[in-house]
Formats: structure tokens, sequence, C-alpha cells
């Protein structure tokens, strides 16, 4: 029997991530090619090319998430579905995202240099801004595709730059005119996403895939904290309305509120600014962010939703606001798509364990939707949102085969 | 008998206020003219001009602190000194600071048009970095000045945007070419520094001028908090270093620490920085500042000696360094000096108190080497280290009368 892996081309796939880094590129090492930019746009049309290249059809919706379709040959089948995303961070590297959105271009071309046909559609997907740094939420792309939030209750969100998303997103579609326009959401059969790891496990167990169980619940906010900006020397704390102190306040409401003895919460503080933020001045103004994270789907909303009124309790003669940047619903990735990727796995005698992913990725907005999973490659000491992002050559393809073999019984089941 | 404050110019004096505001000027009332920037070069060089244009000489010594000199009739006498500084806060006001360096100007001047001699010579002096924002310590030109610190020891300080403090102050020195080089350092027959009062007291009681009797204690630190970055999705909470959490902690016991009842200790924390400050990161370091403040130098010098045992306790496990940026023991200025500026004032028939100063000044550095004193004029509701902080013109003259009366006093007792 003729397997769609036989046909995953080691060095075409890492040239195309040579490719795709050149947009954007740092000079470190990295790239910063945030969501929605001329960077992204670029490596948008790089990708499309490729495909009208192959003579495979592009298809675009109005949330800019990229479709490169192969048909089946059941009429009207559900499509099986793959990728990932190309926008980076600010200081980024060149596999977070992109790899799944190659890798799953890459069984598109196995399964055409293999003349293998399939009895579904498989579909390679760019899902627009994932990670959320210039335009807040993240996973925008996704959220639309899902029926989450239509486009247009997006559409305002600025970018620090001042761009609206609304028009960046219709400049993207632009930039892909041969692209045909399709509306956000199509009856599934199935999706798998493949990425980098971003963490140590497979790396310091010597194995080269991860099958994704499932990914814990995650939610960002950004905490606003209002005073009144004062003389350091003169005024006194009695009659003072210091954003500090009273962010302070919170903050220790809060880690109240995430305690937990089982340690199994993750809750950071990221960034924390004060305003005018002058040694000897009270602030007027304090933003931090809070991210939070709990596998369990009743934990994490008892305790996210608790936050607010943490913040509202704590802010003493402060004014707060909390904006929600995001809420990710945990997923647990249904046990046969698990299975399919492990079987895939030790088919290619590639060594494999299951695992949970602590980072979010689009897969969690597309689970509700169809049988979903993810599986992991390496990635060098597990770093990832930096420039120092490595990933091999060899494990990039042995995770693009698994990956074809896993959706070739997808679209054939 | 002739008056100096009878040649005071209240509208010469406001247009000389509003043409150094236009150096920085944010747009919303106030200015971002920070230390040795090209703003707070471009105003010391615009007053550089009108000291020239009136034919005072113009002297500026390694500190960059600039002076202006009248002439007295004694050879060789020591000088009667004032003045304050030209830099501001981020978001400053426009009186702060500049009021005390054109009251000076402005008493030469009077001195000038009245044709009045004086035994000694009176100077008028720009301190350099008083604000202490983008250098610190601050107080830079009144410690060289003072021999506290030789500018050798003080050189390389670095600014947030990577400028070097040596060279900053080259640059500034080079802005005045005519001004001639001196050596920091004077025999002072004494010292009064006008300023606005940065407090609502004066203007809650009615009252023009405020004969400052002393200065509370004051001290600057700067803390690090350094532990271990990490991704927010997959380190376990008992595994992390979280340089926020740590720093949290810190900010706890420095709170119970400086709790008062008699509402006397001012405590503040202006600055607060997490790196790398990205939302789902966990900070591996946190920089920020204390300020702390008491009149009661035994009170004082218990606390402040307290904090660096704190931040040692709280650290949990990160390391933790406490620079102290200054510590300026209280200072009290001598009865003398507060009585000429009382009898001053009354004998212009404008209503004056006694009352201590909250705020840091140059005159603290100064007053251990002459008689030294400082005047307070009302600024709105106490405002000041703000954009909102604002002025009259008739207090700002009445300040300066108050001040000419009693350096002329000072020059020919």
């Amino acid at each position: 029997m003729t397997r769609v892996s036989d046909f995953v081309d080691e060095k075409r796939l890492w040239d195309r991530h040579m490719a795709i880094a050149e947009h954007g590129k740092t000079g470190n090492g990295g790239v910063n090619r945030q969501a929605l930019t001329d960077h992204d746009r670029a490596a948008r049309a790089q990708l499309a090319g490729w495909a009208h290249a192959r003579g495979f059809e592009v298809l675009i919706d109005e949330a800019a998430n990229m479709h490169i379709r192969r048909e089946g040959w059941e009429q009207g089948a559900p499509v099986v579905l793959s990728g990932s995303h190309l926008d980076t961070q600010p200081t980024g590297g060149n596999f977070d995202g992109v790899f799944g959105v190659l890798a799953a271009f890459e069984v598109l071309e196995a399964l055409e240099d293999g003349g293998i046909r399939t009895r579904r559609p498989v579909e390679a997907v760019v899902w627009t801004n994932e990670e959320g740094v210039r335009f807040a939420p993240g996973c925008t792309g996704s959220m639309v595709f899902a029926g989450v939030a239509p486009v247009g209750d997006l559409a305002d969100a600025r970018a620090p730059d001042g761009a609206r998303l609304g028009d960046e997103l219709e400049k993207t579609i632009a930039t892909t005119p041969h692209a045909k326009r399709r509306k956000a959401g199509l009856p599934l059969a199935g999706y798998v996403e493949a990425h980098i790891e971003q963490g140590p496990r497979l790396e310091a167990e010597g194995l080269t895939i991860g099958a994704v169980t499932g990914i814990q619940g995650g939610a960002s906010y950004e905490i606003t904290v209002t005073g009144e900006e004062g003389h350091a020397g003169t005024v006194p704390l009695s009659l003072r309305r210091d954003a500090m102190r009273s962010a302070m306040a919170i903050v220790q409401g809060l880690y109240g509120l995430m305690a937990d003895p089982d340690d199994i919460v993750k809750f950071t503080i990221g960034r924390f600014q004060a305003h005018p933020g002058s040694p000897n001045t009270i602030p007027g103004k304090v933003v931090f962010t809070l991210d939070f994270r709990h596998p369990d789907a009743a934990v994490f909303n008892a305790r996210a939703d608790a936050i607010e009124a943490v913040c509202r309790e704590q802010a003493g003669p402060c004014g707060v606001s909390v904006f929600t940047r995001h809420r990710n619903q945990p997923s647990v990735f249904p046990g046969e798509v698990v299975a399919m990727i492990e079987q895939a796995a030790r088919d290619l005698d590639l060594p494999v364990m299951a695992m949970p992913s602590g980072a979010a990725h689009d897969a969690q907005l597309i689970a509700p939707l169809c049988p979903s999973g993810m599986l992991f490659v390496p990635c060098l000491k597990g770093i990832s949102h930096s420039e120092s992002e490595r990933a091999q050559p060899a494990d990039l393809a042995a995770g693009a085969r698994v990956l074809a073999d896993t959706l070739a019984a997808m679209a054939n089941a």
C-alpha cells in the first residue's frame, strides 16, 4: 500500500521554511512578522504562489484565513483540515506556526506527488493573527471560522501603530487577488495541527513525536488601575489615590484567588507598567497583564469569572477596568485522534508519547467543530517566542510524515 | 531707600516662564524637559542668551551648573547665590525649578534696572539634573558643587536610552560656548532658593509666601529582583523563579515596614518594570524604585537602614539587589535666614508663614556650605510633577520681590 508519508520531501519542506523566514527576518536568526503587516502579507503571497503553481485552488474568507484545497473523489464530502499560522511574536522564531502551515502544504504536495486520491477533500489553512501581539485578542482567524465572533465584532480593534483590524484584513485579502472568496466556516471531517512543542519534554526524553491529548484553558487580561498623580514628597499617604498601591492590593487579592495546593493553576503577571514612571511621582495609572490557565473547565471558569470582582474589591480609592484579551476554554482532544497520531508515528518507527499542551493554539478553537488533534515535534531546549527558536529538518519532516498519514486516514475513513 | 523689589517686573518674569515652557512642551499644558536632553540644552542656551544680552558674565562648571554673575563692589567677597533647576519630570509643569532660576535672574535684572550696587557678588545658578529621572541620583549638579561626589564618580551613570552622563555633560557644556569654564564649588555668603510649594498649604490658607524651615530627609532606591524566564503556560508555579511574584512579596514587606499611623512617612513606588514584559512570559527580572521621606532623622535613618533586610527576607527563590540612588538627611535651615525671608515679606505687605518642605531641593545639598534657606509661593491645588501644575503671575512676582530684598540684604550684610 502506498503511504502518503513516502512522498514527504525533507529538503523541500526545509527550503520552504527558509523561504518564509525571509519575510520579516531580524538579522538575529529570527523574524518579526506580526499579523497583517506587509511581511505577513508577503509570506502569504509566497505560499499562494506555490499553491497556484501546483494547481491547487486557493480560497480566502472574511477573516483572511487562507485555504489551499485538494479535492476528494466524493462529491460534497466534509473537509479534512490542517494548518496553523504565519504571524509571529516581535522577536519570534522561524518555526512556531510556520511549521504547521508548511507541513499541511507538504501533505498536499505529497498526495499530488504520489498520485493518491482521497475520498474527502484535504485543505491546508493559514489562520489569521494567532499571536495576538499587534491586535488583541489572538486567534482572530480561528475564532471567526468557529463562529465564536463575527469579524464585524473584531474589526475595530486597533494596533499600537493605529491601524484598524478591519482595514488590515481587507488589505491582506487584496494581496492574494487570485484567491476565491469564501465565507468563514465549513463542514469538517477532522482537524490536525502540527506544531513545535514550545517545551522541553520531547527533546529531554529523546522522542520525535508528541500526540497531544488536549490544551489547558487559557485567559489573558489587561488590568488598568487609575488614580491621581502627585508629588512623592508632599502628598500624605492618607490623601493619595496611588494607582501603584491599589494595583499591589489587587495583585495580592488575585494571588489569593489563584492559590492552588495542587500546583495545577498557572498564573503569570508578565507586564506591569506605572505611569508616568518617575521615581518621585505618585503613579496616576498602572497597567498590568494577567495570564491564567487551567485544564479543568469548571475550575478555569470559576476562577476566571471571579477576577473582575477581586480587582474591584481591592482597588481602594482608585478606579479599575479589566479588559479580556482572550479566554479560551480547555480542550480535550478525542482519544481516537490521539490514537491515530500515535499509530501513524509507530508505523513510521518514530518514538512518540501522548502529552498535553501548555501553550494555546488555533486547534483549541476548532476542537468543538470536529474530531481534532495536534502533533508536536521537538524544538531546541523548548525555547520558543524567541529568535533563538530552532528545529531540525529531520524532525520537521518526521512530523510532516505523521501528519500526512493521519490526514490520509481521516480523509479516507 | 531704594528697594530692589521695586524693580521686579511681573510681566518680564512671566514672559520668561512662558518662553522656557516652549522647550519640551507636551501639548497638554506641561513639558517633558528631562535633564541633559536637547530641550534642556535649548532652555539653558536661551537663558544664557538673555544673560549675555544684559551684559552679565556666564560661567559653567564640570557638572554643567550654569552661573550668571553680577559683580559686587568688594574685591574677592564670597558670593550670594540663588537658583534652582530647568530640568523636569517626563510629564512635568512649567514652574517646578524654572521659577527658582528665573526669580534669581529677575533679581539680577532688577538690581541692574535700579542701578543698585551690592557689596558682594550675586549669582543666579541653574543646577544640573535635580529631578534625577533620566540619570540617577538627582541633584547631580548641587552634589558636585557641594563636594559630596566628584563628577568622575557619577559620569558613568546611564540613561534608559543608553546615554552616558559624562558624555551628556560635555555636550551640554558645549551648548553655551561663550560661558567661562569654572571649577565647581565657591565660597558662599548665603543661598536662597525660590520654588513653588508643590503642596496645598499656602493656597488653602490664602498666603503668598512660605519661609521654609527645613526639608525632610529623602532616600531613593532602585530594587532589582532576578529570577528566571519561562513560558507562562508550561512551568509549574512551584518550580518558578518568578521575579514578579518575589517583587510583589518584597513590596508587601516594605509597605509593612513603612506603616505609620501618624501619616508622616511618605513612601512611593513610582517605577516598576518587568522584563521581558510579554503577557505570556514569566518575568526573569523586575526593577522598581522606592522613594521614602521623613522629617525626623532618627525615624528616617532607622527605616531606611531596614529596607535592604526586608527585601532579602521576602525575595523567596529570587535574587535581589538594592541600589541607593540617594539618601539625603533631613535639613534644618538657620533661623536667621527664615527670619530674613519673613521680614522681607512683611515689609512688602505679603502674607507669610514659616513651613517645612516635603519635597527635596538642591538647597538641601547647599545648606551645609553657608546660611541657606528657601521661599515658597503657592501653586494650584498643590499639584506638581504634573502637566496640570499652575502658578499665578502675581504670586511668582511676589516671590521674586521677597527673594530680591532677601538677597540684597545678604549681599550687603
